[in-house]
């Protein structure tokens, strides 16, 4: 698998509100994924949590993450991130307020949320569209 | 999270042809992550692989996967399934070309194509919709 720096392409399209599907590990090492809100922002993927979220505890023990970003108009192009995160509280909801404001239009809702930012530096990548890999160089 | 059976309205839900991502675990026990198609039949997800699939490597090491499945439609409402999977030999493509026909209408194009059938039988589930649980229980 390719590794960063992401081609300009595909940083274009990682800068799209796409859907997105993360996967950690669970406290016995098997894969578990939710649907989340990202944020590409300097190279690197930006996710947020709830801080009563299970998958803290799994970033916690095992940093590892894979992120399958698909396109919001044509689910079969996709890019995959792979890599560890690094977790950070998100003081006065920062982060959150920026990732809803990127989705919605408007800050995040739940004021009282305790909340807390995963960086996700990127070790390996890989695009797919269709049936073929998509590299981001014509 | 919940056991199987699956409530009818969930099952429901997963029986359009959704955009889904898989979640396996590589040589490593990392996180890795596709988009796929799937098909839900008899209370068990299907999903088909070309042999030289890397995604093989893995389900024969290690059987556990997380498939997230989306609305096609607003993908906030979310359904994930764990299990394991079980491979097996696509003969005469039937399994790829039930898949493709779920999703696009027609048979599968590649007809030189070694495909190969991965049946994950559910082992929890849990469902997403906006920021609560779907238990798809009124």
């Amino acid at each position: 698998m390719p590794k960063p720096p992401l081609p300009s392409e595909i940083e274009e399209f990682l800068a799209q509100p796409n859907p997105s599907v993360i996967a950690t590990l669970d406290l016995n090492g098997g894969p578990h994924t939710a649907a989340t809100w990202y944020l590409w922002e300097h190279g690197r993927a930006l996710v947020n949590m709830d801080s009563t979220r299970k998958r803290l505890e799994h970033l916690r023990r095992d940093p590892r993450v894979s992120l399958t970003v698909l396109d919001k108009d044509q689910w079969y192009r996709q890019v995959t991130l792979r890599g560890r995160a690094t977790l950070q509280p998100d003081e006065d909801l920062k982060d959150i307020d920026r990732i809803a404001s990127h989705y919605t239009g408007d800050r995040y809702s739940d004021r009282e949320r305790e909340s807390v930012s995963a960086w996700i530096e990127v070790e390996s990548w890989y695009g797919w569209h269709g049936a073929e890999f998509w590299t981001g160089k014509r």
